[in-house]
């Protein structure tokens, strides 16, 4: 009857994948590594955007567009930042194509080579500090608090939907300050703006902390994330804020009169959250039934299906029903009545348990006898009968109590995946038996970070902000260390 | 005092130019052709984009999200199509940078090459019908009306900021139905929205019609569109919706099986508008002065500036404002407080008057006395005293009585530049003297109207839709017609 999922106990990767295409959220294009974002996973997206974008604004961010192409000499400006971001990139070398003369349909018109070779943004640091540069005068011009919601491509030959996509949606903000301590204050205040998204909107538990250098964005001095915990163990960048020092106003030039008119290079942060998010809100609370959305994210947040067996029977349903709707959009939920005859209800219950709406109202001609709803919660696939008088304020705490419900969910699953360790058996055990986050000693070197990694693929996922002081021993080279750090094997 | 602009008189052109980088709304980048839209004009469009989002939605639409990069073969599928749209293209050719090995920075590496070549999308026909193809089998997949917010890329050779660019954001409508009916239907439907919005919300009159043949959208049977006249008599195409028959259904393949289980092709339409808007709202509304922007699509409606010489007043004014701000708010009505010390009053006063503010408050230590505001107008530069009682609600009439204002003052000079003509010399005489809109008789023929054109440079912008019947000869071949078409010269 449903559509078949391979559930999550057999094979994780493809119980993910399936749900990401049967629940029409995504899927792949005819473009190698380029999706499409279907109807029902852009609406999910829509609601992310809509969201973040109010926290920018409340923290004085404003939008504004730049360039989807950069020229390639940009990436040279900053030593750091080419390694990690110009080389695997979509490069435009032409601008014209022409009918073959040999018949042989269009072709690239030799003629009509670029002088230069444009990138197709991977980030935009360099065009926008590229820009910026003409924008800043004196300390009076400053700060600069730009975000710009875009598309991005980075060449990525192996590609999952949502996690690793060629071309990929996501917001980029890029600030320009006239001190450091502005600057990392900064940085700190979006990471905390993510976790309070991540936590309070997608239900998904969070830890803030530093990237190792390792791990660092390229370009960077400091990078703070969010980690995510999936359900199979493994760790996922959520999103990134980065504290880029001067490096890039060096890089561009871009300097401004301080107040005592001398000129100083500007500090800057940059701080991003991507499509990526809708992979995290999947894995982290669906099963095998399908999706699992929070409330405050659902594309609507309850169904009503009528069940019924003669058109009188859904005229009486529907006229109930409208009465209900109009209760519940009052109070701001969002509903949808499917009252399609094409589908029986068995077909309908399963449809919408496979796309995670959070409540599911059934009604037939008993409940209008009784004056009652069944009323279905996807988190637990539980349902109970309730009377229909006070049922919009039924439903309103109920789908308060599915979003705190499903972070507690995740919450525990994390608590109950994280553990210590003080030795390296101990380490690669807990790895191979029980996965989620290892809090261990680390003696502070890249190169004990590689080996770790060539090990057992763990990498440091954070240095926590909370991480409290304590001495201990590097569970692999024995030497000392200040605090714990957490690792995992990481999407 | 004031950033100098150009005035209209002098230089049409240059005025616009001057306009739109002096108000921040948008400036040339780096990149041959594409724009960085700040944030002053990026807000604009966000408002822009969120109404007409509100309306695509409440006429049943959703939003999705297709690559950026079509395949090249794509294009030769649609035979109209491929003429019209993959020439002037940017195109991939690598996927990979690489260091020099003669260490001259990065270059394209060669064994990076594509098997096919990849275009960024001028328009997503091609790969959006690809794509339908997975989606549609039978009669109950139909309608899709799908929409998405994107950027496009058109490499044109002489750009101008907003009204030609090569990249550029928009919205494009891809709907798919069952039947012929249907998806006319749609066309008309979304040219509707596309004139609401143009007049309700942007205050600028416009003309819905036809595209004659030589400018209609390539792969379309019927292109509808609306056209603007800009103050300098020239038109301006804001907005198309394109009937394109079966065309893209045909060249991708896509069928779907009819009630009657029979094979068929399925129905198609486009439609969209893009950041040209913004040209159009800044031509159709703007003085010497600056923008004059209709006060629903503000980013903010009202400035308040106090008029001040010691602190204490300025603490008196703020409290007051503090007040007046409160209550516009309560209102819905967006407002701004500028009490920075680092600029003069007249200096803001001309600043917001460059940036088309629709209202300016002032307050002075004798407004504290008497209970008053200055209250002036951008769009008639008019002021006046007005009672701090019920300010809130002369404020709400005022921005109501300036948004249609300026609709009527647009409409007015428009039924002034448009001019009925029955002969060829008075077509030039009008063409050469007022410009505007020519109304005349046309014999249907694409060869007479290439040859207008190249004798005037005006071409025909639309068969009006409600173009009455109405016997005539062409005023360049005097063969028979039937009814007048609009003439112009355009943007």
């Amino acid at each position: 009857m449903a559509k078949e999922l391979t559930s999550m106990s057999e094979n994780y990767s493809q119980w993910y994948n399936d749900l990401v295409v049967k629940a029409d959220l995504a899927e792949n294009s005819a473009v190698r590594g380029c999706m499409v974002i279907k109807p029902y996973g852009y609406a999910i997206w829509e609601k992310m955007q809509a969201q973040l974008d109010k926290m920018f604004k409340e923290t004085g961010h404003v939008n504004a567009y730049f360039p989807l192409f950069i020229p390639k000499s940009f990436f040279s400006k900053e030593a750091a930042h080419v390694e990690g971001f110009a080389k695997e990139c979509a490069v435009v070398t032409h601008y014209r194509l022409k009918n073959d003369e040999d018949g042989n349909g269009i072709v690239v018109d030799p003629d009509a080579k670029l002088e230069e070779e444009l990138i197709v943004r991977p980030t935009s640091e360099t065009i926008i500090w590229n820009t910026y540069k003409n924008w800043i005068q004196s300390w009076r011009d400053l700060p600069i608090l730009c975000n710009q919601w875009a598309n991005v491509v980075r060449w990525e030959m192996r590609t999952r939907l949502f996690l690793r996509t060629a071309e990929f949606l996501w917001q980029e903000g890029h600030t320009a300050h006239a001190t450091k301590e502005e600057a990392i204050e900064e940085t700190y205040k979006m990471v905390n703006v993510y976790a309070d998204f991540a936590e309070k909107y997608m239900a998904v538990p969070v830890i803030k902390g530093h990237k190792s250098e390792n791990e660092r964005f390229a370009g960077a001095l400091d990078t703070l994330c969010i980690e995510a915990l999936m359900q199979d163990g493994k760790a996922l960048q959520a999103g990134t804020s980065h504290f880029l020092g001067q490096n890039f106003a060096k890089a561009f030039d871009v300097q401004f009169a301080n107040k005592e008119g001398k000129l100083e290079h500007v500090w800057a942060s940059s701080w991003g959250v991507s499509t990526r998010l809708m992979g995290a809100l999947v894995m982290a609370h669906s099963d095998d039934n399908g999706l699992v959305l929070p409330p405050k994210l659902a594309p609507f947040q309850v169904v009503v299906v009528p069940i019924y067996k003669k058109d009188e029977q859904l005229s009486q349903i529907s006229e109930k029903v409208e009465a209900i709707i109009e209760k519940l959009r009052a109070k701001g939920i969002s509903v949808k009545y499917d009252d399609s005859d094409a589908k029986k209800p068995g077909w309908k219950f399963a449809e919408y348990e496979l796309k995670g709406v959070p409540v599911r109202l059934a009604i037939g001609p008993r409940d209008i006898e009784n004056g009652t709803v069944e009323v279905a919660r996807r988190d637990l696939l539980s349902k109970e009968v309730v009377n229909m008088d006070g049922i919009d304020d039924y439903i309103e705490n109920l789908l308060d109590d599915i979003q705190s419900s499903i972070y507690k969910k995740a919450f525990d699953y994390r608590a109950d995946r994280t553990t210590e360790v003080d030795t390296w058996d101990e380490f690669k055990d807990v790895l191979n038996t029980k996965g989620g986050f290892i809090s261990a000693h680390w003696d502070g070197s890249p190169e004990t970070e590689q080996k770790i990694k060539e090990e057992t693929k763990a990498t440091i996922r954070c240095i926590p902000l909370d991480a409290k002081e304590e001495e201990g021993k590097c569970i692999y080279t024995g030497k000392p260390s200040n605090k714990r750090v957490l690792f995992a094997i990481a999407y």
